[in-house]
């Protein structure tokens, strides 16, 4: 079997970035995690890292980054891997790809969302592995999406994003009168479900609020309600729950139940059988998911 | 420039199919409508159809069906083309595309869910021209939906439905206690915004509750929440809305307005800027939809 190519990652997040060089699960040769502050310190880190690293190791023969968005994702235009209206002021109409492109000697390079590279790691080598289609939610601080579909990533006017679905409100516990912390929906998906929203509604982070709160079971339901919308529009395989809410593992069978209980025996797929333990699963590339999804970009760029 | 392939069509409806022999819109040489009846019957005069023209027109090119679902569109699948648990209990187990197929000469031949077609003829002639990325929303009897990206239909672990989205109920005018249609749902989409929705609520059909209604608020708040999700999972560039509740034509500006107020500003797309006139559009051709999108599905079989 010929040696898998080397590629040059980068998870840029928005609080922080890893940079690495790997060739797949347990051969990353090399990780680097700096925190995302101002754009020059930050970009001369990672050029240093890159430099001393092929200098090192070889010359990687791609380079992908999955990067917080808004991000040019459009490989015909001259602003591919360009921020856009992030809220972080500093780092609007950067260029993530450019200057490593340079350094690196003008190798194959990649953009994607973060999100859409966590779900190609998991499509490669985890959780959605040899599947040829899925569906990838995070629920953080906020709530992003992913969509993997007839063989691709799906592109349409943009890309999918998943954390602004209309969802019906709650009246469990004072439910009406929470609103919702979006600040353009108010109680869309991401302003009811999200960690934000957790912690705004009961006053505690998610890790905070044990397993016996009543919010799990709305949780659950804002989640199902998300599953049965994706199905219904664009069907995967399976959808994959990630994020720093869904660590909360408990959550994964009060979804999988009200989501058989929204889907009301319609849509008689196989995979939807029994009780969706095999259709609404955790990520399995866990810490090292950003980065395995950037080598996994890298080297499908690489076999074109 | 080359003539367009002579196709073979099928559109298969629940009520009445439309068989056709044509090449493009201004090139359809001959049509029959047939109503669904007993199967024999049904199938006995579209054999008849098939061959009397093939002997006037010469053999097509290849056979293209648009059929009612569900419908097996797997190709790899020993029964493609076969119709599955339909509440038209002779057409259970009935393989649409055999029989002409063989009649035919065993030519080149495909099947879709009537809407699959439908979008497919938008895509190349009509409302979605030229587009890479579209998505179809039939308004109804039923809810039906169709999806395309990345340069083709959705085939996840099935194709896109749209009907039994969940939505938001409203409370306008007694929403409250209006339980919807849906015999799986209830209250999804489909039970409250098809034409059957509209009949049970009002108790008169779409086009009998006149342009002042407060019905259409109603209905445009919906499908207007539909489009949002549909942006959110898998934005389409443009979004054609059919169906005889779609005849309503009014019911286009208070969707745009609904829709533009439920995205609140957000995704920035070009393509949501204005009064989304060109976003949410209504299909362009017509009566021939059907039996175009046939065709266009026929032609790019050939193709390849």
């Amino acid at each position: 079997m010929l040696e898998s190519p080397l590629i040059a990652t980068l998870e840029a997040g928005g609080t922080k970035m890893v940079a690495g060089f790997a060739k797949g699960p347990g051969e990353i040769l090399r990780r680097k995690r700096v925190k995302t502050e101002g754009v020059e310190k930050t970009l001369a880190q990672l050029v240093d890292f890159f430099r001393v690293g092929s200098q090192d190791l070889g010359l990687p023969e791609a380079l992908a980054v999955g990067a917080f968005g808004p991000v040019n994702l459009d490989r015909g235009s001259k602003d591919y891997g360009t921020i856009g209206q992030t809220p972080k002021e500093g780092w609007r109409g950067v260029n993530l790809l450019a200057p490593l492109r340079e350094l690196l000697g003008g190798l194959p390079s990649v953009v994607e969302t973060d999100v859409n590279a966590a779900l190609f790691g998991e499509l490669r080598w985890g959780a959605a592995r040899g599947l040829k289609s899925a569906a990838y939610l995070t629920v953080g601080t906020g709530i992003g999406g992913a969509l993997f579909m007839n063989g691709d990533l799906i592109r349409g006017v943009g890309h999918s994003e998943m954390g602004h679905m209309r969802v019906r409100r709650d009246e469990v516990g004072g439910g009406a009168k929470f609103t919702g912390v979006c600040p353009f929906h108010g109680d869309c998906l991401e302003g009811m479900a999200s960690g934000s929203a957790l912690r705004a509604r009961w006053g505690r982070a998610a890790e905070e609020l044990g397993t016996e709160h009543v919010a799990w079971e709305i949780e659950a339901d804002y989640l199902a309600q998300a599953c049965v919308n994706i199905l219904m529009i664009a069907p995967p395989e399976r959808i994959i729950l990630g994020g720093g809410v869904m660590a909360q593992d408990w959550l994964f069978p009060l979804i999988r139940t009200r989501l058989k209980e929204l889907l009301g025996g319609y849509l008689a797929y196989d995979e939807l059988g029994g009780d969706l333990g095999s259709f609404v699963l955790p990520p399995l590339l866990g810490e090292d998911a950003g980065l395995l999804g950037c080598v996994a970009l890298g080297q499908a760029l690489l076999k074109g």
